[in-house]
């Protein structure tokens, strides 16, 4: 009996195509590269000494620890595909666990990505790897593997996922609790956001297509720009502003907590890293809240639940020791960030209460 | 003008929900916990001290390398969607980038897993989380971190992906690197895959579905269990075989090359750890070849086409010394792995020849 033979081409997958791609996106992944790199792209795993000025080394982490965050960027990947410009998506992966990341104290080292797509067409792969390139060297990591997985049948046509991993280090004595080191009395610095960073976009998406109507081209003069270009802005990566405050005060305990305000905005982020008999009060006339809110509000969206979902203008926050606050503020200017002091720590049992 | 507000749970995610499952899988996580966690489950990041048995450290490691790979599990996912089972998938995931990560030498340390759905359901993710775990131990890996993202806009009803990404350690001057340390003479060992692993699964799916006509259900003489029960057969991670086998020589340089047998299969995977002047040489009668092959070539796939796409059960392949290579098979069967000398090193130009 002579039977048809199947290849895996056939299948649906194209080895050549990944060949290609990989080839496309080296010069991307190399640019992250620095000195503690060991070279070993297209081999089985990322290389990364621990130990490259071992003097330098030593006297910053004379106890390392590891400190890991994943995330991905929900479904502002559905406004990437419906705008057919994924250069930016990558950056706010990267953003999404960096930013995490810094909160304990912890430096980025390295960062890797899983890109799902529904067909390898080494145009997009590329786009979106030169975005995670592009927030590794904003953030200071190095792009050590990432894998671009095919599957037609699991992703529609032109759909794709992605799904990123950092890896930082901190010294042991110097990681930052919160829960353990904010008194009554701190004062809470915020960062500006650059938007809406990567989160809440379920709701976004549905308030502005679904109940406004608009389009991804449309321009909206409230934004200055288009739907698609308000939504797309990438998520403000803090790691140069984060590193650089902490390393102005390596012996000081200036900073005694640090929240990435995502999903669940200030009132469910700060809780988190607040003791048990401390509260936070916000006085929200402190910072400006960009644009893109005030329009979202407009459309429909209670007050409440604007804070509830969206960080307000407020990306990422510290708490500071009260004496420092203008110092912290200065300083983060310098570093090319907006801050300002936002609230304060009280007695209280863990909630934030936004006046 | 009174207007209808909305709210984020209205747009399809549900927070609730998602509170109830962190809670579930908490000891799942909680048992890959070892004593160098730093426990901050439900922190924004997750802690590993690198230092915890000072002395012991610095004896193994004084130039600590950091190994990371990533990897998802492919289509293999949609046999699980279609199965119903999703304990075994999150197994799978983790021996993808472990496997990958001990080809250099290095130990796992820590994984994190990105799990997206397109309903956050408390079952199902904790089926998918109580997976990881189970490889997480196997692996003698800290379950550190995961992100869980509920997307109905992007998964189809009941779809899901999975993302793993894995970090080890290895000493800088012991890493393994063939391409420098294989030479002529030396031996080719082979352990003994699981069955599919988690590669070809689009042609595996072509084959077994469209082509045989074959239900998930159906149980086949030949594999003496049903499709499901074959194709979800778990990944075999290696972590313990190749951890102990090189701790048995601490000093020898025994192991010269070590690969995962993935997609590509004997021929693409080993030239990887080729040098540019050495071939390989394999006997395809000196290992068992499971069932599952054997079914699957019988459906309709050229015999190089099967090499070409599975691992023809070699899940992993070590080159060793000449004269360690019986040592090498007994002390791999001492830890649990069916070993096999399979082939050798000669002169040549990269290729593997499968005889």
């Amino acid at each position: 009996m002579a039977k048809k033979t199947h290849t895996y081409a056939e299948s649906g997958v194209d080895v050549d195509a990944n060949a290609a791609m990989v080839g496309r996106i080296r010069s991307a992944v190399r640019r992250t590269y620095g000195p503690r790199v060991i070279d070993a792209y297209g081999g089985f795993a990322g290389l990364f000494r621990l130990d490259y000025d071992e003097r330098l080394f030593q006297r910053n982490y004379r106890e390392p620890v590891l400190v890991v965050c994943t995330d991905g960027v929900g479904t502002k990947i559905l406004v990437a595909i419906a705008s057919r410009n994924l250069r930016t998506v990558g950056i706010d992966l990267v953003a999404m666990s960096v930013n995490d990341l810094l909160t304990v104290g912890a430096e980025p080292l390295l960062f890797c990505d899983y890109i799902a797509i529904d067909k390898l067409e080494p145009e997009r792969v590329a786009e979106l790897v030169e975005g995670v390139a592009d927030g590794c060297t904003e953030s200071g990591a190095y792009l050590a593997g990432g894998e671009t997985a095919e599957m037609p049948d699991l992703y529609r046509k032109g759909d794709f996922d992605l799904a990123g991993f950092a890896v930082g280090v901190a010294e042991r004595r110097r990681i930052i609790n919160g829960r353990r080191l904010i008194r009554p009395g701190d004062v809470v610095v915020g960062m500006a956001s650059s938007g809406l960073h990567s989160n809440g976009y379920s709701l976004v998406r549905k308030l502005v297509f679904d109940v406004a109507g608009l389009k991804i081209t449309d321009h909206v003069d409230a934004l200055g720009c288009t739907v698609g270009q308000e939504l797309l802005r990438p998520t403000r990566i803090y790691a140069r502003a984060v590193v650089g405050l902490l390393a102005k005060y390596p012996v000081k305990r200036v900073v005694r907590g640090m929240a990435n305000i995502t999903g669940g905005g200030l009132p469910e982020n700060l809780p988190r890293i607040l003791p048990d008999d401390c509260a936070m009060v916000l006085k929200r006339d402190t910072w400006p809240v960009p644009a893109v809110f005030d329009f979202l509000q407009e459309i429909g969206v209670a007050d409440d639940e604007m804070f509830r979902v969206f960080n307000m203008g407020i990306g990422y926050a510290f708490v500071v020791r009260p004496t420092f606050a203008h110092a912290v503020v200065r300083h983060l200017a310098k570093l090319g960030e907006r801050a300002y002091i936002i609230g304060h720590v009280k007695r209280g049992k863990g909630t934030v209460e936004i006046r």
